[in-house]
């Protein structure tokens, strides 16, 4: 979380100051500095996030949590005069059961113990009898691995461990870690139910060491077996490595999650309209529902609330973009996207209203500037934004080919331009789908400049004469 | 964990060249090398460790877990040839019951909700009734204000919140730290209770910040009267700081640990006996009980297998003493010190044969050095040893007017010196007590360092012609 000078350096040295004599602003640099100001004093965003961590707290989808959620989001946004819509969403409704485990054999065990394991069931996971399932431990340390051993893996408990590159996540490639790390999670236990295991292990992502079961989504094949599903701590996974290194190693493994009905929820969508083109929209978002261990502070509360702080700016300066800004706080980003997939499906006959699209979810760390899924020749228009962004030291412009902020994914494939604030995610997955995503992880200040970021950057998409050049659509965003 | 580099140079400064040309050594340098060598090349320690981790775990006093232990050391050191004894000790039996606990009522509660806070029961704490005990939070920062709202806390689940000072902990006090952090805990319960409180809750101990909640030992006055009480995790002690700031804050609280009849144990002894003093007795010690949350690796585990480690290196060289080497594996130093009070107790007629104790607990981080409770003139005499340490960077020798080691302070306030291996301790408070202090915090290479500490150590304690100066005696130890 420390040393950030490197990183500034890399800000200072990436964009070049852009406030050439020769050529007229597309949007006013003077408007940008007093959004960029107001935002830097205003604790409206912390706030935000501290009514709906402190007061609400966890929001899986189809939780009273969630709906409360809807609730209090859209209450903040009418009073702050946003012509809202609560936007219709059928969610998947998983509810956590209990989840325990132990070892009750291994090597060396001395007579009439066990070891407890700490463990968190995966979202989708199937249930084991509500007494537990017994059965040996395979693991594995690859799919590779997992197929090589069809045969063994078959009615046993399999562990697919596989360690978190924190080494990655700490040179600015926590998105790769994380791709890498939580591939087991995303897709391990359907291969394993495939080849006949009777529950699936992975080892919990992150790169923190404090005993903490890391959950997310697993997917299974509508279509295939559902096995139970869990994430064990990294020092459970260790110690049944070392166990089984040694001799069999047989497990009570007890998850009793619920998969009920489809659930009634929304998208809330809060317009604060255009003065000229009130019809053409720039998505300013992120994401309402979070995991149900923790507050969900940093995943995704800091990414809606910013977009909150946004909507408060232009308020408190009296402003209204040429175009219409729309904050959407998504709803089932976690486990389902079907809010994502609701607010596209309501836009996608009338795509090229969408203008361009923003979504935080990349929690809450120092803003260093911007990711943005955009065509190089957007490029250079941009520069003038992240001069704006350079006083608090986020004028890095990182281009991405690929969709950037997953509710906005399917937007950017139909060729709306995406972006993210850019932020330090060192240690985002430390925290991440754990218990101790909690408002304190947040830094009121790094949540102002993120407010910051968001309001100019909006206010830029917003104001400029002419849209941002579309992407390439290379496929449906179906 | 990272930069040693200043404590390695206090290391270099703090101690001068010994080998002065104008003495004989009191003790053979060539053998405290040959000792400090063999143990930087054994496995032994780690693999002791291995065993009382991985395959007990856990080990609270009266647990079946501690009896596990004792026959294992025990057994372990008969394999060696030493000779071992059991020594009786009556120890408390308290068991951790269901711990749960949410916010009922708070400002800003949305109707229905309500918010879980983790915690966890601190040994001794006495129980809520079976389905909870429901009561308004009384926040309070300090003993000062807890008594200045006696009136307030009556009947009131007390929350008293001193934050743990890891900027401290960082700079050489992890001790300071842990004592001003732990205060609470230790002394707060009964405070609470004598002036009414229905139930008392700590913030936890630590400078981590993954949720995690911290246990230990908590006292209440035999006749005073007993309530439940806990340890918060820091995350939801300040939520409960931020909550009541904004009005009242009602609290359901289960914590159901029972405390049974005391139960049998042991320390287990294990003698290297003197070749010519063997009535004289050096101390090689470690405590055998854990916490029931994690498995006890860095407390102390880790104390334990090194002072096994030491003998194993005496037995692998063929080595034995002028005096007797007595490996001391404690039980109950968490929640009573029984260990430590039976074995005082059996050797107090005789305390002039207990000629210096060590105790190795405070974890496994890097060996620095020596800390020794000794007199100013014996100083001098130790700097030879710590010439043998220089080699690897553990000759720092820190001098203490107090004693050091829980077990051994009764040995030493009755005139014994006592040491402890002077370990880097500035993240050792993040795992201690909680269900993170497991085997895969331990480095086997600062373990093997630890244990070339602990036999050179204890070596020239029992090799040296003449005894080190004994300590003022203050105090009986009683």
């Amino acid at each position: 979380m420390r040393p950030f000078a490197s990183l500034l350096l890399i800000a200072s040295l990436t964009t070049t100051a852009a406030f050439a004599a020769d050529a007229t602003p597309e949007v006013d640099p003077a408007t940008l500095a007093k959004l960029r100001d107001a935002a830097l004093q205003s604790d409206y965003a912390y706030e935000r996030l501290s009514d709906l961590t402190d007061t609400i707290g966890p929001r899986l989808s189809g939780s009273k949590q969630a709906a409360a959620a809807v609730t209090q989001v859209a209450d903040a946004m009418r009073a702050l005069g946003a012509t809202v819509t609560l936007q219709p969403v059928k969610v998947p409704h998983w509810v956590r059961g209990e989840e325990r485990a132990e070892l009750v054999g291994y090597p060396g065990q001395p007579a009439g113990l066990t070891q407890r394991i700490d463990l968190t069931a995966l979202g989708g996971s199937g249930a084991t009898p509500a007494k537990g399932l017994t059965r040996e431990v395979v693991v594995v340390r690859s799919f590779a691995e997992l197929e090589a051993k069809a045969a063994a893996v078959k009615d046993r408990i399999v562990l697919l461990s596989v360690p978190f590159d924190q080494n990655l996540a700490e040179n600015g490639h926590s998105g790769v870690a994380y791709g890498q790390g939580g591939e087991p999670r995303f897709r391990g236990p359907a291969a394993a139910a495939k080849l006949g295991a009777a529950a699936m292990l992975v080892r919990s992502v992150g790169g923190a060491r404090f005993r903490l079961p890391h959950t997310g989504a697993t997917r299974f094949d509508d279509k295939g077996p559902k096995i139970p599903a869990a994430a064990v701590t990294v020092e459970d996974a260790l110690l049944i490595e070392r166990l089984s290194a040694k001799g069999p190693v047989t497990m009570t493994l007890t998850v009793t999650p619920q998969t009920l009905p489809d659930a009634d929820s929304y998208n809330v969508i809060a317009d604060w309209p255009g003065r000229d083109k009130p019809d053409e929209v720039v998505v300013l978002s992120g994401h309402l529902d979070s995991w149900d261990l923790g507050t969900g502070a940093i995943d995704d509360g800091a990414g809606v609330a910013s977009a909150m702080g946004a909507l408060s700016v232009l308020k408190s300066q009296g402003l209204r973009a040429r175009r219409t800004i729309r904050l959407v706080a998504y709803m089932n980003e976690e486990n389902g996207s079907r809010g994502a997939r609701a607010y596209f499906d309501a836009n996608k006959g009338s795509i090229e209203k969408q203008i361009a699209a923003i979504e935080s979810d990349a929690g809450a760390g120092l803003p260093l500037g911007l990711h943005a899924n955009v065509t190089l020749g957007s490029i250079k228009r941009l520069e003038a934004l992240t001069d704006a962004l350079r006083p608090f030291g986020a004028s890095v412009l990182k281009r991405s080919d690929r969709p950037v902020g997953a509710d906005i994914a399917p937007l950017s494939l139909a060729g709306v331009p995406g972006f993210e604030p850019l932020l330090d995610t060192r240690h985002y997955f430390d925290y991440h789908h754990t218990a101790a995503d909690t408002l304190d992880k947040v830094e009121p200040d790094h949540l102002r400049r993120q407010v910051a970021v968001m309001t100019t950057l909006a206010w830029w998409l917003a104001e400029a004469p002419e849209p941002l050049e579309r992407l390439p659509v290379e496929k449906a965003g179906e």
